[in-house]
């Protein structure tokens, strides 16, 4: 019978409800995790009933102060999924209490909060985590496989965009429009998610130029006739010089009308290629220069075979899931490593790096420069 | 509070799992369930160890006597995943013991026994159900709502296919290619799929005429050297005349080299035309001639947005589903049947007809011509 | 230099059209053609005013009287792409004057004329051809050397459609639907080129059931307010066994709302599968069961690479050609044939097969029943 | 019957075919060309053997002296397909004649020469064209349509990408390579078209900032087995702010492998938003918001329908054409304007608009910083 690991989770939302599925659903399909997680307390704002979150997910309690959470000696996991400008208090007061803490990306509201998330890890060796979670949809995994696996050969151009089309004038000043709440707006919500791919699936990022817009610069404030001022970003874009001479571009934003949820990154090497779609997650794009002359083409591998990464525990080949899998399957791993002491990536440092290259962007998209990192 | 039901589930394997995972999910989606369902008990053979089920999917208790769940007073509805050939014993008795009762598809092992399951549910005048989840695909649903809205006009052509590709001679002889067991091979197993969507979308079917075919005819034991006979088709193809005057192409087979789960359907009329791939479940092709001149095409309709069916329950648009919601989709429906007393389609009945067009195209391929159905 | 070949054309029209774009470009981009194609003479009837197409394309000259052409020493092609019924009497003389004769398809208005045009190439032993261009189609030819290199492997399932949209209540009544000068509908429009490119990719067609529909049975006649009967077929559907036991799907319809000129093929083989649609004709899905595990997936062949079929005479990969291509691509290989004295497939006695199949396809819809070959 | 118009193709090579193959086709199609054009004289150097040239094209005469084409009296259009560096002289010498002149893209080999054409051509009062023929495919005049006629809205975003994969290191040093006869590499040859499109689709850009690449540094000169410096880039991207406040991102390469002429683009406006891919040229995907609520998608708008621009000219709908087809258009419009007088777009003018943008951004990817137009 496996250990328990009693989850405290600090904060609802819609995060709240993909990591809650997520630990609900985890040892349903994977059998033989070497830590049974235990949705033990949620934590909520009194006004955000968090008793109704708690009993509709199955938290065996709530409470209204986080730090009674992070402090209760029964919790072993400190899991954040608060608006971005509050990840760093709990996440500093689990470090302290010597617990693993995971927190939902951006890893912090400001680089200088994500330095201390980082330095106050070191010091306390604990296991951190920052939820990149597309990291672990099975088709992007397949993709660092075969990066991994030297079919790219050497990374000419790496092409990533995210985007989205509900930023019209119509939607209200929500707390994603304000930056003192979400730190920026497309950028960190986005850019964070593109930026996290890049570093994994290619490295280090040397440098970088960018330009910011906010095509509407005010909005009328939600249930109000009242209007303020927008202090984030619509749309972000840069360029990226990386540390192995690849090329990068990146692009976010949520005014590109009729893209969903449009997250697609190709990526060109000496050996071959691969493109990933979010809206068609388990599929992946693959070319391969080594295919017998004429025979060339882009491969449409439906990442649904239980060859490929974490797909064995769901449906049989064909059956495809959805992009709430993508929170089980980092489950898995972020209790694995729990229990056998390895690191579990993205970590906080690994957070940290994706925020400083999305901080070098608005940096040169202010200064009009290059920005090393 | 939500009244609850206490669910018996008959069977374990493939299908227990799709409807534990959505018993187990769907009230912590859908708000507003007229009826909470609760996993009252499980019911396998000994040597099937439903104890370990049980406790992996949360099953407050198991049983291995199905007779006993069926009669027991505590159950609520009684539903029924085991093999083709012995869904009516169990739904005999839930009928007999005046309770809902919901099978797996097709309905029964043959014609026979759906004959005797629809007589008995009219006698008990009890709620039935037959679960082809695909009908409850949001996409599906959409192009169940376009044709019924009358945007497609009056249909012309119906074309299905559901391709799989795993009936090669490596794989031995599983339940799925015995006749006593399955009824028939691709025929039951996939036909019935696209055969139901049709009759749903487009209407009854008025005769037809098939070919069936068994590419290998023998195969290994599984865990055996010893080899026997298949006694199923691995691949059934049949013409359809509607009732409404369409033409209808079906095809089904487990050697479509490359198709996972690749069941499509086209619908062309008057007015527009619908075409849907299982294995791009969120997806729906939209023709609609009354876009203006010059500006006509196959519009792609991800089916992910709030004002789709079942999806406001989920997550932001974009943010796609996958195969396994199709079940949680359907027990919103059921449970809501169940609670106001409507049926909820494809009842017994339904499933009844489905398996006539069925019985008559294996009738049309000995008998070389046409069958009326 | 190349010796000349003096074409005589017997017709003018969609198809007079095409044929005088591809002798007009075929030795700017064929350079080492044996023969070399020259536009000398076509045949229109007066009222047609033969004059101003000969004009138009760069014919030599005009003929008001097609036998005074076929009968003319100077030519040494006969080409016939006049409507369906009118293919066999200028074959016939040309045969007659023992000179190589290529027609239109369907080969003919009915199986007898196709029957007599084979018995008089015989007794000519001349050259003749069909013009089922699509063969030639760069992505078509390469799907052929696939199957013949055997990549696919044993054939289980073959799947032909052939989808247009056209036909609705408001086309009048234009020869394609009077059965004296067309023979038949959809079916020997359309459904005659995919079952020749059936036969030619997977081989013999055994026997055959189908069924035909006259969805709009009264038209105007064109330019007029009186309508008459519509004589041919607007869908055809069947089913076919092949000699080597594969299964065979067809359909044909001028009433699929959205397909302009939507002919798919797809094979699945034991080793292999591929995908042909002419909407996209320049490229060809392939799926290798080859690959290596975890890699599988259909690979979009871009059939623009000098290494393909054809390609190479035109321009660089990537910059892709059209429809019209086909037919400059055949008479690169019918001038061949012509020069060197092997056939060119589709002869007439290939043609005359797919009309039997054609026709058997069209007395099963009478009978009910399936008729062999 | 049309006045004629003598061409002098200053050229060879592969745009001396493409613009040949226009000349000889452009009149079969279109039947009401204001002029008429006779393929009167065509330049090479001795050495190009221009006699083979001519006859296989189907020229009249050719030239080894290309002043003397430019001077001819019987030259009514001087038509420059030479290496980049090589327009600026014929197109001087033709507007000092008072003649048409039309440049293969990009304008000219350097900026200093591209003005002094500009100037030339004010002075001359003469009409002048570049060849940037991608604006006259089908899908793209529509796209341009769709933008005029307000169906984007405002638009936001610009995405435009120009993917090749021809430069690995094996291909030898061309003059592609080599900055004093090509200019620029992927720069000035495949970002010159998509910064054309986007010039011509979104109107003005403001200002750029890029980066620029040469993967492999030396490479061998061809039939030898010396090697010499590449004095060009093989990548080049930048961002660009428009005029308007769109936000655009372009990126050119000839190391995108497996994408063979990958050039597209999006563009995302508060009403609608557009998607081109040149390899499969007869498409458009148009996004419409004042689509029915939950019957929004991109719609694959097929342009062959005889209400799109130029396609009635060729075949019926579905019957797709290819790349060469854009240049058959070009010069239909190309004649228009000489015949009335009125302007044909990209002019002299236009086109050193685009160059002006191509070396802003080589400005920037020396100077790390933004420079505006």
């Amino acid at each position: 019978m496996a250990k328990l690991c009693n989850v405290g989770l600090i904060g609802q939302g819609f995060m709240g409800r993909t990591h809650s599925n997520a630990y609900l659903k985890v040892s349903k399909f994977f059998l033989d995790l070497p830590l049974e997680p235990v949705m033990h307390t949620v934590f909520g704002m009194k006004e955000e009933k968090p008793e109704v979150f708690a009993r509709r997910w199955g938290w065996q309690q709530y409470a209204t102060d986080w730090k009674k959470v992070v402090r209760d000696e029964a919790i072993d996991l400190v899991d954040i999924v608060t608006p971005n400008f509050m990840h760093m208090p709990p996440a500093m007061a689990a470090l302290e209490a010597g617990k693993p803490v995971a927190s939902e990306k951006p890893i912090a509201g400001t680089l200088a909060d994500a330095r201390a998330m980082v330095q106050a890890a070191k010091k306390a060796k604990a296991k951190t985590f920052v939820w990149y979670n597309y990291r672990r949809c099975p088709a992007v995994a397949l993709a660092h496989q075969l990066v991994k696996a030297g079919k790219i050969g050497r990374i000419f151009h790496v092409r990533c965009i995210y985007l989205q089309d509900w930023g019209g004038p119509d939607t209200p000043l929500l707390w994603r429009f304000q930056k003192k709440l979400a730190g920026s707006g497309a950028h960190g919500d986005l850019n964070s998610h593109i930026v996290d791919l890049a570093l994994w699936l290619v490295g280090p990022i040397a440098e970088v130029t960018g330009m910011m817009k906010t095509f509407v610069t005010e909005r009328t404030l939600p249930g109000s006739e009242e209007s303020d001022k927008v202090t984030v970003d619509d749309a972000a874009a840069f360029l990226a010089r990386f540390a192995n001479n690849a090329l990068g571009t990146f692009e976010a934003t949520r005014f590109a009308t009729g893209r969903k949820n449009g997250l697609r990154f190709e990526i060109n090497g000496s050996k071959g290629s691969i493109v990933f779609d979010l809206e068609r997650l388990n599929e992946l794009l693959f070319y391969d220069s080594a295919d017998a002359q004429g025979r060339h083409g882009f491969r449409l591998i439906q990442a649904t075979d239980a060859s490929h990464p974490y797909i064995a525990a769901y449906w049989p080949r064909g059956h495809i899931i959805g992009y709430e899998h993508s929170f089980i399957n980092t489950v898995v791993d972020l209790l694995g490593g729990i229990a056998d002491g390895t690191p579990v990536h993205p970590t906080f440092a690994d957070g940290f790096l994706t925020q400083k290259v999305l901080d070098a962007v608005a940096e040169s998209a202010q200064s009009n420069a290059w920005v090393r990192i």
